[in-house]
């Protein structure tokens, strides 16, 4: 299996769910006087989309870190990008709900659930390159591993309270998964920005 | 972040969101006697189609003029970057609303609103460039940037009288962004014919 | 503009319209016990399925061919590979009427026309590359140019014959369809087949 | 026909497929209450969702096996290629259908015969290869080729026996897909596993 073919097939399916979020944007078949009723209830929905669609970025940008950093791909690793692949196409769904049921207690605890398997398969893809270091290129430090470490369990812990506030403040879950999109798209950006300043 | 891999992607959100257009195209489930009366009612959805076609044709042209004058990117460009493509996703939306109340002020402000911001966005990714030059190649010339400056005020400006006009006179409205529309198209196209010509 | 960049970002719109393609094949809300019912009412649109699936493979094979031949691109081509493009992505909505009146007279006309102006922008592109040889590298050869003009006259030919026994004979309309994409089809694989023995 | 821009194209199919795969998972328009309701009954579309995404994902894979091993293709081969890339690209109904009726005996016996289809298609492909070795590169070995045809047509009974089922214990005919696709997936992931040990 070549590397390069399997990142450019991850690249396909990344830029056709992140794409097709847009399909959940759509309004019933109301008379032009409800209109701009219909447009203030969309809201939720386009927030949604925002939300996800950044979410879908930053993995997309997290999957080429990790494949910067890898010489080749064995069937084990191909087997969790598959996953990887399949939690990514997924979300279009949990973001339809969240859009549709936007403080709901049962759409709250789907997208976080999303999230958590798809962090877990992204890091258990780290984890296994960590530890069949023939696959890593010499990009690979395991100082990367190690910063990667605490940043995983504790966004997952922050999802994990999401969840768990779902079932009685829905309003915090929600806030929760906004801060994590944002202090994830902040370090991300800085971590890029450093990358080209110390070129 | 490696350039053309960030140019790869945005490439498939500009495919997909500029393909999926046509799903707006749909008929409800009419007899076959009313098929004709159905299919004319499609007219202003067909137009909007390819106006919005021929739009994210002309913004993948612009990104590609871009991406050809930049060297290397860094977190703040990946961001503008992934803005941009959340608007070009959004496009089916406003095309949609477009098509099916073409004179609606309500759909005209939003089509409006959705090409501004996509040209503003647009706009600061060339100023971020010009501003940290370390990011661009030796394409990159000043006066490229100067001769953009007065080009998205202007379009911008007529995007803004089109939304202004909306509220009055929707027809004019529509114009505008047609009139937009074409000037853009003529203008990309001989710039592409002259630097053919010039080489 | 970089023929490479184009190319890919056409093969992303050929890849995206053949496989949204399927979107077309569904059905009703019906209970189990009708479903055979449903399924074998499907049969027309998995024929124009088909058929389209097939068209548009050798629209994006011929689009392979051309560019091969081609060096670089100016404005007019990219505008007129544009509206190639969207004729492709228009594809879907013709083949969805087609598959749900499989013999009315108009989706039989808007099938036969949409093949027609996709045959004509295509032959454009040809004449403009045959007029301005320096957009050629040196596979284009005159009688490329020579052997494709009686092709392209005689298919649409057929294709305006089709439209004209949509009016009084809508399965010989089908018939002449079907009998032009095989005609086409095996030209294509023939040629192909030669070229592979010549080299 | 370069070989390269059709594996391209080829994986621009594969990824939308198995992408717009999603779509099929939806909910009617129901109230809060009813959610978690309808969200249990989507459980067989998610389950015929995973299913056909892995299975999508081996095809790939497949096809990438292929192409690796091939130096050029013909007329011939792309015609196949084209009806493959058809199959693939139907997968979304026959995977929608087995979702909604999951017992169905019709909806089992379409995803079997389409699964069967699939594979002659792609076995025909290798067939072809191994009659037309000027179209083979080093890579490709008559091991190979004697290793897949007990592969393809084991694979192939077990299907049919899972059509045959399902006539009478729809259950069976379910579970025996199931077992083909972990089946087919270990032996997957083995072979590349290997595959990089041995490099």
């Amino acid at each position: 299996m070549n590397k390069s073919r399997l990142e450019a097939f991850s690249d396909g399916v990344f830029a056709i769910a992140i794409t097709i979020l847009v399909l959940n944007i759509s309004i019933e078949d109301v008379s032009y006087a409800d209109l701009s009723g219909a447009l203030i209830g969309l809201l939720p929905k386009i927030f949604s989309y925002v939300m996800s669609f950044i979410l879908i970025g930053l993995y997309w940008l997290g999957h080429h870190f990790y494949f910067e950093r890898i010489r080749q791909v064995d069937g084990n690793f191909v087997l969790m990008n598959i996953a990887l692949l399949m939690l990514i196409s997924f979300m279009p769904f949990p973001t339809f709900l969240l859009g549709k049921y936007p403080m709901g207690q049962l759409p709250l605890t789907l997208y976080g659930c999303t999230l958590i398997a798809t962090n877990a398969v992204s890091f258990l893809m780290l984890v296994y390159i960590y530890r069949n270091q023939h696959l890593a290129n010499e990009h690979f430090k395991n100082e990367f591993y190690k910063l990667q470490l605490p940043l995983f369990f504790s966004i997952n812990a922050m999802y994990a309270a999401g969840i768990a506030c779902s079932f009685f403040w829905p309003h915090i879950s929600y806030a929760i998964y906004l801060f994590v999109l944002l202090f994830a798209l902040v370090s991300f950006v800085r971590r890029m920005n450093d990358s080209v300043k110390n070129k």
